[in-house]
């Protein structure tokens, strides 16, 4: 009788070299190493290599960059979603799509389980099962991290040199870092007292701003329906566009933020985070908005951005909520096609041009003087409606007192100079 | 007989002079000029002498600086209202505080109207009438922009050369600006163009980033329930630490945006704003609030501020809504004291480091490895029940799918490497 | 040379015959009398032959009753908004289309200008011109009753004496009412005063509860994506379901609510509505997403409903937000497919039981007892990670207390009996 | 040396009663037996002698009637919290109360655990301890539920006849139920199927609406700041008001309601509830909350009310969160003063009229005809900037389409009749 097949989301580091062997001494099932390239910096041949070396049936990489970067890190420019006012969201956006993959191998190999590396504390664990959940939900779910008895990386080198499992030879690193084309975070180490400064020496995908040039690149970012699709005039492809405007930001000192952000599982953290082209492309599309969207739809898909990051950051990107919220921002972005020119300098990315041929800002109505299409006497009338109910309130008061039915309140004492 | 009198609020410049002559002329009217002292870098001595020379019967330059800070900025950084994102408000909140004592100087004299040079396209007249409105309602409101013959800066000039009204030798500044303690806003000129870059040569708080020094600075903000209380360790009063932050802040480039924003009258405008200090506070009172606050309550109070935001873009300090929306703040606000460092450099203003005692990270919480107060099960327990539904939808599907109910949806592609 | 012509929203009353003699007078235009028949009980005929007799050179009736249920009372349906709490918005749905229709006709018949004859005083003013303006901004709009020199009935009938108009010999309404198919309303007469109650004589759609029948009725409503599509099993149109039902509820006494409303324009006041058909197809939708829709989605389709509401109130249902909104509506309604029977009973209208295909409801789940698809011991990991922010909080209070940074507060009494 | 003590939530039924000696013969802790009075119908000397009896150290009945009423019902009504717009959470606002006087008394008993009877599928588990925790973050929380081997009711009986308990005699129930002084709540038997229709007989406190009298009742409620203060013109304490509320609603057969909701453990459940006073007090709170509010501030307030409600539904009555909107909502009910009719038949209850000092409606404004206080013309200019944008937009898009940039959409068919 065949042995059951349990997919394993595999990176060829330690982690999950160890829950390889262990999955399969615990389980006695078939082990499918799957790598899904997000854009991490990795040798791929390696690390199929070395999952098919410690013990896996089979060892896939599959290639999602183009898939991350058009349906799910242009769909968050779009939404204008920002987890607690700062992060990108690099991490959680990734997760779900690993996600789809690993079901997607386990669905095309027949497997009974998926396995995956993240630890208790995290959202990625969250972000992993939601994903698995909404798209199979008959599939088991293994997270060693949870229940095993090993509990350290400490516990992690003994295991391996117990089993053969060949330990990277490079020091660890003091930070968990998460990587893909869209960022790099950094957490652990001396970030986990909120009180210590980071040291910039961490940064990889960005120069610190002290280092970048003394002069200002200018980039202008094109938009079709609220996505990128051009870079200094020229058409791009997401990715390429991605991988070319990280390189420019980057160089800039542009995207680095270091938080306290609130954990999905009720625990605060801090981490450091490199988003060059992302924090471009937000204040780009951002600036667009500005220019074609009316107030009241603003307003809305401020109240829509801020449910939106949530859901991507709770890892839920396959609800029927945030495909709803989808629809919704879809719509918004009709009208959102035009250029804006962006100045980076040493950390900066400051707005400081945009045109549409959906622009709302007409000239002539802003001009100080005579003007035939604003008649500045509506005004009277607009602001007597608007502040109506205040007025009333004010009256019904100021005879309340009158009567009185209520207690004067003074306004305060006045200071002449 | 005793004529009515009205109360002007007064500038000093041309369009208020004019004003002041007008009223006279048009209502046979007292006026009682009212200049109200917001941070404005202004000679308040010869302000007072031109009203009286120009045909006041009283000149009264009222001080409210102190009150700003503290009952209106202070109020506006505790609730973290950033109006469509990007702009902190300087204008919006000195309005209607004007307002205010344009109100309390009209019951001192027992005058029977107020007028102001607002004009017909902007926010100031709804600030200033609202707030009028709110607090006395009775008050008339003359508002001479909105109806008068006038129609331009050449019509003004003309009427104040016809009547004796001393003009500014200095050439005409091309921008419309505000100045108060807080910011400098820049309207109008070549900025009425968004495809335009503004010229940095119209700074005036705040040092062009590429001339800022090529050192950061960093500075500690100290916070007391979510009011800033002290600069670099030494307790300050409001307006003497906004003060000193300005130079600091302005100093290092830091506070410049360029945008285009909704006018609550139905159009867009364009504008360069100046807010070094309100920049740095905003940032590390934010930063703090990461420290402090739940999730939740992080979370609701962001459509809060959204909410409050507007509120106060649209002069509706006096509103009910705007006090029930302070109580909600000021209740958040308890826990946040504590301390944050923030880097200046070059236009960029990051929070480095912040500590509180009512701090909601805890290391324990946080550290991967063996701990007490966390229990990594726990997890599988707390995924299970919030991606519950997620399974059941998912399953209902896959039911309703295997029972021809509803047609299958493929997942796409896999990308093998 | 042809004169301009004008589109009247015209009605066969006497305002409206008054305004159109009145146009012609005032400015020498050809009116074309329009008509929409929203399903107000009228005799079109003579309302056609009424308008041409009063000196229009056409007049036409356009019936929209079908496209006002299915594309403005469904969708309304769909979203689930009701105006404060209370009003299903019967008038506020119909006057957009009404307001479309007349763009229309005024397209067709190369027409500069739109009349019609709401007051200065409501909200039918701007959703007419706010209809009006999104669909053909450059179309002239006169709204005469905001500044004609008549200023009552009475002035009216005097004018219609002079001009030889044909006076109702029916003796006035002491109320104004507005009808179509999906609602009565009622204002005025001792409405204004809201400590009078109502008489229950002024019903037309809907028998007084008390005199409705003593045994209940029960209805059975069948949705498709959210779209009522049958009635008691039997397949409908949705205009023909909207009649029959208003027959059912109606004699059952179902859909009467007395109000106080904010109008847009600043002021209160006090309505009473029939609405029997769209009350019970409000209460049976809501019970069937109650099955279908997740948590999360029906919070956040909360939100959306009440702003969404807002906007059809003020007549924006040709605004970019609500076309935003109504895409995240219908995403919504992709599971609101089911069936929701419904008891009438002398005004109560209560759903009794309800099924779909798509339920979420899953008895397995709730039954208490033992159970494999539901792991009791989960709910344990749930709520500590769920509270654990709240833990953490207490913890950090009582050791500030401990190290006597913070005041006990104490809990209170135990009475014990 | 002393053993240690558990505080129990003792109710003096089976389940509690074997939870009891289970908890003696498990941890060899003394137990101590806390039965809370939040107004179910009980014998409460009974209680206490049956919880003696079966082997309590001690028992206690707390009576917290008053308190439920005033700081917890009436809370609710002032935020007009309603858990997805039907269910007024009577079990919610009772079960962090009594876990508040369970605290109390650990504490001052110097217990080191609470045990409750609520099961692992239930809201009530989340919300005895996210009180715990928040009260006494130290005490330690035992639900046999989740874990013990005991599955079934039948399980508990055989328990009990094994260690001597006695069982009630009473045929058990198949409904499950909580009473409190605001409702009554009934789950599983039939009602776990929705598609099935409750059973009348099954309601306690409400006469069914077909048994009600022929003849209406009318009830005046008045209320200070937004608390029900008089019934009928009579001063009444809270708990004094609602009991006697209770009968009168009842006996005309309104507060019921049949639903299906969303747990916050992610399954749904199907319920019938009896709210006899609560929804009365409920529906005359809005009336007059109509009167005396103004726009904004009911828009937001109805945000506020959703998140309240599930902040109480999900147990959190003591985080951060809710405290800080029940400071919004304290303050916006400083107008919530006057009184209110309600009509009461056979199941209806409907608001017929209201008034308050504080009214914002005033005829003057209403009234059709000559007014001094409303100039009609003022509309025009609101209109004007109101729907500024929409036109502006709506000039684009036409300029668009007549330069090619758009394809012109068609507006759609004109049926003339």
């Amino acid at each position: 009788m065949n042995k059951d097949k349990v997919v394993l989301a595999y990176s060829g580091g330690l982690d999950t070299s160890v829950i390889l062997t262990w999955l399969k001494e615990t389980y006695d099932m078939e082990v499918i190493a799957v790598c899904v390239d997000v854009g991490q910096k990795d040798d791929f041949e390696a690390v199929k290599k070395k999952a098919m070396e410690t013990g896996a049936i089979k060892a896939y990489v599959v290639d999602v960059k183009e898939e991350f970067v058009q349906d799910y890190l242009f769909q968050g420019i779009k939404s204008g979603a920002i987890y607690e006012e700062d992060y990108l969201m690099g991490t959680a956006y990734a997760r779900p799509l690993i996600a789809k993959k690993l079901v997607e191998v386990a669905e095309l190999e027949g497997a009974v389980a998926i396995a995956h590396g993240a630890t208790g504390k995290g959202n990625d664990q969250v972000r992993f099962e939601a994903g698995i959940k909404a798209l199979n939900p008959r599939l088991k779910i293994i997270a060693p991290w949870r229940f095993w008895s090993l509990k350290s990386r400490e516990d992690c080198i003994d295991y391996a040199i117990e089993h053969g499992i060949p330990i990277p030879v490079t020091k660890k690193d003091i930070y968990s870092r998460d990587e893909n084309v869209w960022h790099l975070s950094h957490e652990g180490g001396n970030l986990e007292n909120p009180w210590n400064e980071h040291d910039p020496s961490i940064y990889k995908l960005t120069v610190q701003p002290e280092k970048a040039p003394d002069a200002p690149t200018f980039v202008t970012i094109g938009f079709e329906e609220g996505v990128p699709v051009s870079l200094n005039g020229v058409k791009k492809g997401g990715l390429d566009l991605v991988l070319e405007l990280n390189e420019i930001a980057g160089a800039n000192g542009v995207g680095l933020i270091d938080i306290v952000e609130n954990r999905l599982v009720g625990m605060k953290s801090r981490g450091v985070y490199e988003t060059p082209a992302g924090t471009v492309l937000y204040q780009a599309h951002k600036g667009l908005e500005k220019l074609v969207l009316d107030r009241a739809t603003m307003s809305f898909k401020r109240t829509v951005a801020a449910r939106y990051s949530e859901l991507v950051y709770d890892g839920l990107l396959f609800s029927p909520l945030k495909l709803a919220l989808d629809a919704f921002i879809n719509e918004t972005q009709k009208v959102v096609t035009g250029e804006v020119k962006v100045k980076l300098y040493k950390g900066n990315c400051m707005v400081v041009a945009s045109k549409s041929d959906f622009t709302l800002y007409d000239e002539r109505y802003v001009t100080f003087g005579a003007d035939d299409v604003y008649n500045q006497q509506d005004a009277e009338g607009f602001i007597n409606l608007f502040t109506l109910s205040l007025k009333i309130g004010a009256i019904k008061r100021l005879e309340a007192e009158e009567a009185g039915k209520l207690e004067h309140e003074d306004k305060g004492e006045i200071v002449f100079v």
